[in-house]
């Protein structure tokens, strides 16, 4: 089970964290980019190639801290086929370091689409009788709830066949998330406390040996208040918590998202540690050429940050 | 402005249907599949080529009846790097006979990755200072609504620089959509009246010529009372129709959809057009090798069906 294998990674490294591989050109380091334009033009391509680059450095100083990494796809898109070819890359490279790949698209469709989805990133593509073949290859994908259930089922399925997870949007690190999400029904419930209960519910069937499901909930780090009541409801959902770092999530911001166990929550952090060589914190002790020394730097930084402030918690 | 486009294409060719292109390998007829699979292998490459094939012969049997076509991510992602090159094949096709783009894929995400997703399908993809591409080239992408206007924004730019167009996810097609779509808040509205009002508003800085904004909606044809009520909600907003045909949604069910000028929506319909020659309809009259005659039968026979839904309803 994706669930299982994710609370067996998190114990072994001790760091509840996920590396968000969200690669605008802007982030990788000159000597990078250079090389792969002076090869590739600036184009599409050098750029793509230049991202890949950055990743697999990036995963070579930081496989052996965090059980896994979260490519934004919207940063693979962006460079068209080029970029596509780019995650695909990355992700193998990542599964090929041992490292569990939660690919981060959003994705929400109905019925036989969303099925199409489930099977582009999480299942197999029927080609013809009998014959199958993976399209990309994640652990697991993140999810929008607007359609319900119609909308999440085929995800389900393919975690159940496939080992696989999906994490739904519930409450969004953003400031204009409660737009929708904090709206309050007739019965006084929010719809982030709603679509809660239904993740919950919607997991049921995928719940591993540690109690947790492989159908996870996203609640960002800046609401710290909700995570509490949300934790509550969600009593078996893993919580995929973005928002630390730059968006200003703090660590202790985050252990509501857990439980008094430890477990329960994976934290993203995605610029903080992709550009640490360019921060604060790091930059008079890492050049640009050691961006990836940084980055291990900081997620370690990071993990103590996190587990300084859930033994506080407990 | 997108919008005046798409309306004014609408009133030239009489007709607001837009061609929606899912194309499950499974849709493809024999001769073509057998074809690429010959020459790439029983593959997701093989696949993706049958379906350029497949795309490019609707396209040409309806260009001149239809004002735009919908390609669904969904379907392409499925195969890959490959199918993601029929994608972008299959919009540039279609845009050189005069078709308007409606990239399907309900992408959706906060600040600066909503950018990238825009800049990835409508804006272009800053490389270097000063040097842009474009990374796929739709006129127009469907975007889903749940984390508030600051995943919607960031389109809306795109949309106002580059004369493109969003749909957002207001009332969709599936069954369970009520799950959230249909709750009640405690000001008496349900979420689709309230996500309506955003839309209506989100969009009035992009209003064209015909009183219209770039910022659309997508609600079903399933929900016909719904959309009477959107109608009036959204003054502004052109309402993209899903649900049409193989959905069960019928042209009078469309109707509510439009104002009474016969503009305000356009219908799609995907699996009833690309599979007209496997249909009980018309799999008489046409063999497999002439589906594409079937596609464009099928497309006049809904045109005719919906103008007559409107005539009867002004």
């Amino acid at each position: 089970m994706f669930i299982d294998k994710l609370i067996e990674s998190i114990k072994e490294k001790n760091n509840p964290t996920v590396v968000g591989l969200d690669p605008k050109i802007e982030y990788v380091p000159s000597f990078i980019k250079e090389k792969a334009f002076k090869e590739f033009g600036v184009t599409l391509k050098g750029a793509a190639q230049a991202i890949i680059q950055f990743n697999k450095q990036l995963v070579d100083a930081v496989y052996d801290q965090v059980p896994a990494v979260k490519p934004q796809l919207a940063y693979y898109e962006m460079y068209g086929i080029e970029g596509m070819i780019a995650f695909d890359e990355t992700c193998r490279y990542a599964r090929g370091k041992g490292l569990l790949v939660i690919a981060d698209g959003k994705r929400n469709d109905i019925g036989t689409t969303a099925e199409a989805y489930s099977r582009a990133f999480l299942g197999e593509t029927v080609l013809a009788d009998g014959i199958k073949q993976k399209a990309f290859d994640a652990d697991a994908l993140t999810v929008s709830p607007y359609l319900g259930i119609d909308g999440i089922k085929p995800f389900i399925d393919d975690c159940d066949k496939h080992e696989k997870g999906i994490f739904v949007l519930v409450k969004t690190s953003n400031k204009s998330s409660g737009q929708l999400q904090d709206l309050v029904t007739q019965d006084c419930r929010s719809i982030y406390e709603i679509m809660a209960s239904y993740v919950n519910e919607w997991g049921k069937n995928v719940r591993g040996q540690y109690g947790y499901s492989s159908v996870g909930a996203v609640v960002g780090a800046t609401y710290p208040n909700q995570a509490k009541l949300l934790r509550s409801i969600m009593k078996h959902a893993y919580i995929l918590v973005p928002g630390y770092g730059a968006q200003g999530g703090t660590a202790r911001d985050c252990v509501n998202n857990f439980n008094s166990d430890g477990l329960g929550a994976i934290v993203n952090a995605s610029r903080s540690i992709m550009c640490a060589y360019m921060s604060d914190n790091w930059k008079n002790l890492y050049s640009e050429d050691k961006f990836a020394e940084a980055a291990r730097a900081e997620v370690i930084r990071m993990k103590e940050d996190l587990n300084s402030a859930l033994a506080g918690y407990r």
